[in-house]
């Protein structure tokens, strides 16, 4: 299909200009004023064109969790997380759909699904989230999560006696298990990769890095992790490695241009340098970072240093919205109480352009998508400027990423394909999958964690806390 | 209008409880399983029942200014926004119906206005806000920003040159002023009140807040002021006071229990206890003080302390939403940055309770509202819990608080008047509003501001920043 949408605002240098623009063949045609139609046509009046951003980090199945885990720590949230059962291939489904609707709606063309997985039915969980994401006709990164040390393995021990829990899976079942998924999904021409995504450092041998960076570069994958998300990795990296993660991560080959690396709140200058050096993208996770009390990431020193970031929702029971656009302005607004001197402070088309161009460049397709450009894959996104809370009108950018507009997102396309339209999802009912999300789940009145219990007492002695 | 909201959850302790609630009179009439109907029946099936929120603090008529000014510090925020002509009388109605509704869809069913004067139209301002509000049905405190010293008053001199400009107003007009508006506007019965709301101690002389206190007293007014938003007005209150601001504001019989402070966020110990012993109100706005740089309130130093706090959305110009469930969230979960100790972070319960029934003690009206009692006014507000953001089901308030509901408000009650329902404004047309807004404004594509260089010359001097 293609599409002219017409008289549209587009940002310019200043200011914006009101302008057509053709998308043919999955790419964007032309943009120029009075354009010749072709296919349909869309009226763009009153609204403002976006390239997509994209959602760099999140989990969809923790949907399944979203709104239950009080606020906590990283360490001791996850040992909750623990508690539930693993979903079904249908529910990983359901939230791969769900996770693809917020994002879409909220300006996202592309998702970065960190995916768990379900133990023994790894491939079907795989296969559910890609079912999800091709049906919705998002563009999906799904980067399977694998480990092969234990949880408890993740808490540094601080001198104290702390003996960690073997591990059931090994680095080299999991490497045959990357091979298959690979060969079975990897489709980068449908808007589908394959990411190597070992969970983190604070989860995974140095074996297991090494395995899928080999595959990586055999495949040209992008390279997905967490990263110095606490405090906690932070002192565990240097028990485990004598040296920060950031340069184990370096040791090891994972960092990169197409490497991807989520939270990095705790790292220090020299581990920044290393970040620039080897064009390392950071996602910035505001919302969990807040939530779990992670800490401010310092983004300034990144920028800073030229190393690119973008920003991620974070899975849905760390944050527990999927709101790209609440991501963006939290994740741009934070830092202004980092740094007194305002010529630092990201302004809100910067913040678009991370959202956007910084997303493609994470994922090593900057020359394909991230902007308004001629010739670049049509990842669109179209504001209908008219929403109450982008009123009155001022500057369109300014409303959209200063305010916290709902039901902006008029239309959106994904390789040209338009998948938002008058502000609905084309492919999917979404009453219908209310319906359903509603059915296979219920309320949960007063719950208690099982394992938190195992992880407190360690926790808080080695974090220095009263007991 | 009487109603019987049947088969609703509420929350309880531990957990929920499916019940039904009956509105007569104006007031909660009964909580218990199986009432008999009276008035109109609603369906509470799939629904959480609460007690409206709390707008704390905003200023209604930045609406038209929202999205426009770039994240700066407040100092050169506030001559920014010094550059845009005042609303006519009809823009202030017009931004008091927009955050009015914009406060009822996100839960609140009071606003707090510091509203902004048009000079020379002081009365006609104040008469046009209170029309939006009573147009809606939203119970509303209007605080006139009012001040007798000029805005070059408000930068601290910091040993450098820097002669403050004279200011047209004085505090016997202004008192004049403010007697004549308690006459015209104080209706506490028809949920309309006039606050006194000096702008702050770094506009307002002594002899204005001593005026105000004596004004309060007369007629039982609520207190509200600007207090600490920012370092410049720490090192100010120092140069014009000699002691803090907080201690100066005791001075002056600011403080009290009908005493709402916005911001409060470079305070000392000394003055958090002063806060604590006035029973003095907090109104935390987390969005305008990231977006200003302005710092982060230490609010858990202001609960453990047992100092009542609120959340407010603060103006549309610096915000620039009035999404009050963002402010919640953001507001909550912004301190756990602050502390490792998770044992105090706010929970989304608590969070819930200080928009609600804090929100009504820094009103005076916590034995009136804020929470689902027997005998209180009807304010409340019916979540729809079967939206997208708000599914899978797990925990009613951990989805609302944590995550990014929107249109999730079903119904809203104020003063057991209907004024919302099925996720529509009652009394106000919002398209029609959405159409006028749009018609009485226009794009802004790039602007410049006049105003900003005559301060910012000596705010980086006096803030030691890099000139």
């Amino acid at each position: 299909m293609n599409f002219t949408i017409q008289n549209v605002l587009i940002p310019a240098e200043p200011g914006y200009q009101t302008i057509d623009v053709q998308i043919q063949a999955g790419r964007i045609a032309a943009i120029a004023p009075n354009l010749e139609v072709i296919g349909t046509v869309v009226d763009g009046r009153h609204k403002l064109l976006l390239p997509g951003f994209v959602n760099a980090h999140t989990h969809s199945s923790e949907m399944w969790q979203r709104g239950i885990i009080p606020p906590a720590p990283l360490e001791l949230w996850i040992a909750e997380l623990y508690d539930f059962a693993p979903p079904d291939p249908e529910q990983v489904y359901l939230s791969a759909l769900g996770t693809a609707i917020e994002t879409l709606l909220s300006g996202g063309t592309t998702v970065v699904d960190h995916l768990t997985l379900i133990p023994g039915q790894e491939i079907e969980t795989i296969a559910a989230a890609v079912r999800g994401y091709r049906e919705v006709g998002i563009r999906a990164f799904v980067g399977p999560l694998i480990q092969d040390e234990s949880l408890t393995a993740s808490l540094p021990a601080g001198g104290k006696a702390w003996e960690p829990l073997p591990c059931a899976e090994t680095a080299e079942s999991l490497l045959m298990l990357m091979q298959e998924v690979v060969e079975k999904f990897h489709r980068p021409d449908e808007g589908i990769e394959i990411m190597v995504a070992p969970t983190g450092f604070q989860l995974c041998s140095d074996e297991l890095f090494k395995g899928l960076v080999a595959l990586s570069q055999q495949h040209q994958l992008c390279r997905h992790t967490h990263l110095l998300e606490t405090k906690a990795q932070k002192m565990l990296a240097h028990e485990k490695y004598g040296c920060s993660a950031v340069q184990q991560m370096q040791h090891l080959g994972f960092l990169g241009a197409k490497t991807s690396l989520a939270h990095c709140v705790w790292l220090d200058d020299a581990d920044i340098t290393l970040l620039a050096a080897t064009q390392s993208t950071v996602v910035h996770n505001p919302l969990s970072n807040l939530r779990l009390g992670s800490g401010i990431a310092p983004v300034f020193k990144y920028l800073q240093a030229g190393v690119n970031v973008t920003f991620g929702c974070d899975g849905a029971a760390s944050n527990d919205s999927q709101d790209l656009l609440e991501a963006i302005k939290i994740g741009s607004l934070l830092h202004d109480v980092t740094d007194f001197d305002y010529r630092n402070w990201i302004s809100p088309r910067q913040a678009i352009a991370m959202a956007s161009l910084g997303g493609a460049k994470g994922l090593g397709l900057a020359e394909e998508l991230g902007s308004l450009t001629v010739g670049k894959q049509a990842d669109l996104v179209l504001y209908d400027l008219t929403r109450l809370a982008l009123l009155p009108r001022t500057d369109p950018i300014g409303l959209l990423v200063l305010g916290r507009p709902t039901e902006a997102v008029h239309s959106a396309w994904v390789k040209g394909d338009r998948v938002v339209a008058d502000g609905q999802v084309v492919n999917v009912d979404v009453d219908q999958l209310r319906q359903t999300l509603f059915d296979r789940s219920e309320w949960v009145f007063n719950r208690h964690s099982l394992n938190v219990q195992q992880f407190e007492t360690h926790y808080r002695s080695v974090m220095g806390l009263p007991t």
